[in-house]
């Protein structure tokens, strides 16, 4: 966002606008795109002209090693439009850091910030119709990137497709969710790929989730894959939990994804006055505050679904009902978030930013 | 390889041959392919009908799950003509299971065997004028299947492809490969997806196989996760080492590929009358017998180099050289095998099935 040249997007058009079959009230996430897409390929050693066009499928050949090798990473963002239709997002930067590093981490080229952020602010002004106001609502923004290169060779690809794509969205309440603790599959490994946002990290948890599902729990909460004892995160949210008073969530780490929400929290929370501690939590610390009564809330914090509450959680066959509180620190801080991220309330944070 | 009961398999024949535009001499690995491929849907739960069709590029959405959550996998395997023009797959059941194994790691649909292989046999007959004779000459098989539902939310696809594309391949020399041994990156951990052939496990090693090249290394052989301590396989390779005229490779776990070569060398060597020990091998051990000069060889055991010897490995900035020697066992057991899989040599063990 520090650099005030501004890359020479090319701009096409959609003839008409889907805007009119769509029902805003009834969202299902992710499943409604916009009318345009951004898109910038890296080609010779070198990003090509960005263009903004059409949302339409696109050619590959059956060799694209995306397919093959999973070189794709993407990020999870939000755009929201306040009263006076001013558009805004929500710590930006963080996600364009967070996609640069993810990139190293996959072997691919890293996106010049002035391309990632023109391309996003472009996009956004055109299809602005498709934000909504009020609470709740909001733009998804998946910004993501293939290996388009070809050939079935284990190498890194030569050619890389970087594209943004818009989706909006409502805010959902996600159900009663209990969550499973993992005992035996794990999501990420120390020297792995765990931190990135790495398209290959969600397609490995959905087996054991599946597994999870069936015996009725909506979420696997994973522990570190060499002892299973450290509570980690949730498939696509970090986690906190609330013994004593005391707000706990895991440091980030090679295993751990460097969540925006998480570390958002973090802040939000300290300056209400909660005590934060930031260290590995242990499952049987767990277990035993839920037996002594002193476990009072576990949460999921992500851009998604901003703040989920967790009902109750189960370990070695055992299954732990979390108390029903009238007042919680998971509502205390999704309200207060929320309210920042529509323009709502003083943002004494500075993590919003106008486009 | 059971049933015979053969699907009905719509075959629409490219108008061209592009056959004549390559140079068979010349072949870079896995970069030129036939003029068809199999294909087959799965949608509403079911296969759709299968289809042999001009090779060509096919449309993806840019929400399509594959991009954004890494459910792929694949499969390797070659076919051979000998002199009599016969077509013939080396141990194919082995390439079938194992690709049924991945898709339920990565909580997608089995491909029915009659399926997989009539496509499989219907395909390399069309193309058959692909495959050349003659020791080195092979036809690399690519299986694969990728989500094709769309929708940018971390769940299971409801929509696969699957895939068979062919790739006319020379034997090739690799060089002088000399590997270094995983000291903080790893390739898989406990229950998760090491042992799968999904895509998302070959993206993840191309960072630290760049830092290894860079390094003057052409290929790192990974080690345990939690300890670093013991060895498991290369990246598209598992690894043997001889010491003291011992053959030593680590046992299959949740952690490794379990490779049809490996097992394949498992027996043959064992049947030349070579000491074969199925164990856990330590950096330590291999280290102590670099060291006091009982350390003959390693080499890396694949479909696509059928045996890929060794010629020095770093560990902690140390080098060790590996001796070279007139007569290897990787070299006894590589003869063995492509003279197996080439018909020169009459197959005891039953494991090339004709098409
Ligand atoms: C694995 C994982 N953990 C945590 C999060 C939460 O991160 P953020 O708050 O930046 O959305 C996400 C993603 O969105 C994720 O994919
Ligand atoms: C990770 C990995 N290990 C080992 C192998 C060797 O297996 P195979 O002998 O079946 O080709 C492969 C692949 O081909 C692989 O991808």
């Amino acid at each position: 966002m520090s650099t005030t040249q501004t890359t020479q997007i090319e701009i096409i058009k959609a003839a008409t606008t889907k805007i009119n079959d769509v029902d805003f009230g009834n969202l299902s996430f992710g499943s409604v795109f916009t009318d345009h897409l951004f898109e910038c390929d890296f080609k010779n050693g070198e990003w090509q002209q960005p263009v903004i066009k059409p949302y339409a499928p696109f050619l590959l050949d059956p060799s694209t090693r995306v397919f093959h090798y999973g070189q794709a990473i993407f990020e999870g963002m939000k755009a929201y439009k306040n009263e006076a239709d001013e558009i805004w997002l929500f710590r930006p930067d963080e996600n364009f850091n967070r996609f640069n590093k993810s990139a190293v981490r996959m072997a691919m080229p890293e996106v010049p910030e002035e391309l990632f952020m023109s391309g996003l602010r472009q996009l956004l002004q055109l299809d602005e119709a498709w934000i909504k106001k009020g609470k709740g609502n909001a733009m998804y923004i998946r910004p993501f990137m293939i290996a388009n290169g070809t050939g079935v060779i284990a190498n890194p690809s030569d050619d890389y497709k970087f594209m943004i794509i818009l989706s909006p969205v409502t805010s959902y309440y996600a159900g009663d969710v209990k969550v499973l603790i993992a005992e035996h599959y794990s999501r990420a490994a120390n020297g792995g790929i765990g931190a990135a946002k790495a398209a290959g990290n969600y397609g490995a948890q959905f087996y054991p989730t599946t597994l999870a599902n069936k015996q009725g729990f909506q979420q696997v909460i994973w522990t570190d894959d060499a002892t299973h004892t450290k509570l980690e995160e949730a498939g696509t949210m970090n986690v906190f939990f609330r013994i004593n008073n005391t707000l706990l969530t895991a440091p980030v780490s090679e295993r751990i994804l460097d969540g925006v929400t998480r570390k958002t929290l973090i802040e939000l929370a300290k300056s209400e006055g909660i005590n934060v501690e930031v260290r590995s939590v242990l499952v049987d610390e767990l277990v035993a505050a839920a037996k002594d009564g002193t476990l009072q809330e576990i949460f999921g914090a992500g851009t998604a679904a901003v703040v989920s509450p967790i009902s109750g959680f189960s370990y070695k066959d055992e299954y732990f009902e979390l108390p029903k509180l009238e007042s919680t620190v998971a509502n205390q801080l999704k309200e207060k978030l929320t309210n920042i991220q529509n323009k709502l309330e003083e943002d004494t944070f500075g993590w919003t930013v106008k486009i």
